[in-house]
């Protein structure tokens, strides 16, 4: 019997679909009806997910009972319902697929930041007609090279954007998981390490998953001990950081600035509209999660998720592995 | 009889004016009144201006009977009265001195137009509350890595800003009258090779001085022929692109961007205030010429003009010296 994959998304496009037909049968769920989609899970032994599709609730996934591969076409796999999937399925992320999109992204938030685009641009649209003053607003604009950039979570995103720190003069420290080393990248390790990275940096990434251990990395006590002046710049999830510890650090400290294009989870699900309006706040920058769009386009992640499913199917080793103690409650 | 240099600008800092007394007397013109200004005009060796001084008009020039040199502290000398500045007089431009600054501030502009920063983020701060669509606004963020940028002026600022494009996998076309090579950037010569530039680039940086033959360099012929998404920014002078050709072209051409941080003259001084309603459109972005003062903030521009002030009187070739045929008119 022909291996089943099951793909939940239009992302993946027909070349794609394509290349997944030459080792299983494809169905695509979009293409079928309920009861014919009930029907199939029970032979379906891989799926290919963006979002977690709503159908696969854990009724339904009880009932599959050969899926042993899930691939997901984002980095991302905090929203899967890890507690309704039995310990020998195989879960892959698709890490490295968006970093050079979103690399990208993040240097333009944090150029912004740093001379103020955004607010400047504001301030003529808004018909301001007086030249900076060297001694004001002048001041307030960071020219990057010399400062420090601290990089949380190594992963592709992290060092594509190191290559720029190097490119800008920057000095770069990163904390993460991975051994990857690159010249001219300090490594920091433990809560030691993060703590002596968030002291030091003019200006920090995230890039690292959200799991348990990373839900509300920067709360209160970290921003507290960040440079005051320091650029958050956030590429990941918006749960990474604490919503009200980082409003009261915002209108506390406006030399401080948060510029973000990832948003906090509602209901499983983030979510444009905000706890606290950060928007008001000259301090704040957001864009609408474009980076990940963005490297959709591409075409980058579905081929690189069809080649992950390709690797799984001919008996290799599937890439970006997803250890499940990440995101499951201990017991 | 000890050398004089009069400095007009309070740029100089007390640092530099210690530097400077090393090789002559120095008198700054804000401390002194009209009457010992004039007084002093008919000794003073050499002068070191930021913008022009209303004082030297065409009949205090005369006067000045000694004056051997004069050191801007601004790169650009569009501005200086060459028509009252005897053929004698060596003229020093402050070229290099902010190179780091507008680099980055025009990587930012880049970034900010191919990124969509400014519109997006004012998009979510006026309460849209949808994501991106794939298909829709994603599809017009541009991807640097890969693309071609055209560098119209190869010098200091150009070199800082090819090594930016390098480090995001773009190719790096220059124009320019320098000889200076960089490894990975192709130089075009000639008005073949800036029409070969403004075809092939998918972003262009205008980096050169404003003059005689640079005034309106981007006009109705140049803006035809580029590709209909460029995004062009301007760093260096607003008149180098021909204001009503500009503003018709980005009223017909929606995805084209013009990203600026320098404005048009009126009455011969740069002014925020345009002919045209260039804020109204979304694909415009300005920011109040903050480069410079930016530079200005770091104290470079103000030791490099005082080095060069040096090199005069101790009998060196000062550098960055100015081609006045550059600006006159020929007769």
């Amino acid at each position: 019997m022909r291996n089943i994959v099951l793909v939940t998304s239009e992302v993946i496009d027909d070349a794609n679909l394509a290349r997944l037909s030459a080792v299983a049968s494809v169905c695509s769920s979009r293409k079928l009806d309920e009861r014919s989609l009930l029907k199939i899970l029970p032979n379906v032994d891989a799926l290919v997910v963006f979002f977690w599709p709503g159908f696969l609730t854990s009724e339904n996934l009880a009932r599959m009972k050969r899926l042993r591969f899930i691939q997901s076409v984002l980095v991302g796999v905090n929203h899967f319902p890890y507690h309704d999937l039995r310990a020998g399925i195989v879960i892959a992320s698709n890490a490295g697929a968006y970093s050079l999109e979103v690399g990208e992204h993040a240097w333009a938030l944090l150029l912004a930041a740093a001379k103020k685009v955004v607010a400047d641009s504001k301030r003529l649209a808004d018909g301001a007609i007086s030249f900076a003053e060297f001694s004001g607003e002048a001041r307030d604009i960071v020219v990057l090279k010399g400062k420090t950039l601290g990089i949380i979570g190594y992963g592709g995103i992290g060092a594509t954007v190191a290559g720029y720190a190097r490119a800008f003069g920057m000095n770069v420290l990163a904390y993460g998981r991975n051994k990857r080393r690159i010249r001219g990248v300090e490594y920091l390790r433990g809560s030691k390490g993060l703590a002596s990275l968030l002291k030091q940096s003019d200006a920090i990434l995230l890039s690292v998953p959200l799991n348990r251990s990373t839900q509300h990395l920067i709360g209160k006590r970290q921003l507290a001990i960040m440079k005051k002046h320091t650029i958050l710049v956030n590429v990941a999830r918006g749960d990474l950081v604490d919503q009200e510890a980082l409003y009261g650090h915002l209108t506390a400290n406006p030399r401080f600035t948060y510029a973000t294009d990832v948003f906090w989870a509602k209901s499983g699900r983030e979510s444009l509209e905000t706890d606290y309006k950060f928007q008001a706040l000259p301090n704040f920058i957001g864009t609408p999660h474009m980076s990940g769009p963005t490297g959709i386009v591409s075409g980058t992640p579905a081929t690189s998720a069809v080649d992950n499913v390709l690797r799984f199917f001919t008996g290799k080793r599937p890439k970006n592995l997803v250890d499940r103690s990440d995101y499951l409650e201990a017991v």
